[in-house]
């Protein structure tokens, strides 16, 4: 099931709603022309799925983030090897976390806004898994973690790179308005233990890896960041990016593309 | 003015509301054994100060955390030179910002759960900034910043030394559950250019600072902060340790002294 989260594009562009997108997706990650999104009586997360007799077309509604964390956005640097590599350093020996606001938090289509405290600018390109109950410690197995997630989605773990190098903490690099689109939906049925993560720079494919290479899968992810801290349902966790990251310039347009759920795109502009 | 969030210890404990403690506070943080708590209509934050015909005893509630952030809790490393020496470091050209989730807050009196993961932690005795309106890029002027400040209240900024040292990043060392207690209260009528900061591990004092000697004073690093992410009202800044940290141990009380605001007290046990 994809979990969308959309204002109509007529009426009140204060209704914000979630509805379920039907029909398939096709190799781009986008929608088919005749597909619907159906709409849903509240977040799904904590009302449950129920539908209701109120259908759009996609070309209707502007998509917005599937989520806004009320708690967290946890990242996790240096997950894939060959990242670890271009980023000139070893791979962990546990998974190494960061933090995001939420207030960095964008939907698709959103503009990445580029800050003038910084004059490199990194895309990285994500799978993003969205928990879907309060939990702590869960234990490392496939089984127990699948009980705590809601669902995925796509990331684009937007990095100051020069700040990052300076700071040596990844808070501001990574913490600006804008620096985490999500979306374009959140699929609740995915196996995300082979799924590819393809970034695209202006049309060129710059990042192309698969989630079979992460140095520490999702369980162990679930289970390391749980044993720290609470998860609450909402938190999103990043689970790194392959290697291929480069800099954003103003005008680009990037886009992220992971099989089985779909295509994040958005536009870059100075702020 | 301060502003309590509680919960009265009589009738349903899942009851919380905010009040006004009325009196003063005595030298030991500890306010006057006839004060009262009257009762407000909600959140002030949201809500502003509606005080209802309603008190209570001090010592008939519980006091909870005064805040729960929404967003995010945002750290200051290094923001005392003579801490900055004591951990072996210089102090940073720019405010050196990392945050802590929401779900590492607790409130005076709660317990602070040491973790397995590590073998030293410690505790950092804190002035905290409570911010007050929705905001960007606020000018580093006295006057703008006291805009978008709701009030101050004390923090203890619980970091696992250890960690922190293997993990290069701070999230780990400092997110734990239990490592963010805020409280007793928010004074909102504070000058923070000069006050003490002192922090008593069961009795004896270990912390002896002020806010005087801040590398980076609050309006720098609201504006500091506010240049890198929005900031939401109930968003809580850290505004870094004086010297003096050092290690907690099961059974130990913490206690962390703020001239014009209060005392905030935790107990130490073993997750």
């Amino acid at each position: 099931m994809r979990i969308v989260r959309f204002t109509p594009l007529s009426g009140d562009s204060d209704e914000i709603s979630y509805g379920v997108l039907t029909g398939e997706v096709d190799q781009f990650g986008q929608p088919e022309d005749d597909a619907v999104i159906v709409a849903l009586a509240g977040d799904p997360l904590y009302v449950g799925v129920k539908l209701l007799e109120k259908e759009y077309a996609v070309g209707d509604v502007r998509l917005l983030s599937p989520i806004i964390p009320r708690s967290k956005v946890i990242g996790i640097g240096k997950n894939y090897a060959a990242h670890a590599a271009e980023m000139g350093g070893d791979v962990p020996a546990e998974p190494l976390m960061f933090l995001k606001p939420n207030t960095s938090v964008i939907g698709p289509n959103d503009v990445i806004r580029l800050p003038a405290q910084s004059e490199e600018v990194h895309y990285e390109g994500e799978l993003a898994v969205v928990i879907g109950r309060i939990c702590r410690d869960v234990p490392a197995t496939k089984e127990d973690v699948s009980r705590v997630i809601h669902g995925y989605t796509v990331a684009n773990d937007v990095t100051a790179r020069d700040l990052q190098r300076k700071d040596g903490q990844f808070t501001r690099a990574k913490g600006f308005d804008t620096f985490c689109p999500l979306g374009p939906w959140i699929e609740t049925e995915l196996d995300p233990s082979d799924v590819q993560v393809q970034t695209y720079l202006n049309g060129d494919l710059v990042q192309d890896g698969s989630t079979k290479d992460l140095v520490f899968d999702i369980p162990t992810l679930v289970a390391h960041v749980s044993s720290v801290m609470t998860l609450l349902p909402g938190d999103v966790i990043l689970t790194g990016t392959p290697e291929g990251v480069g800099p954003l310039s103003a005008d680009d347009e990037i886009e992220i593309l992971v099989s089985g759920i779909g295509a994040l795109t958005n536009k870059v502009a100075a702020r």
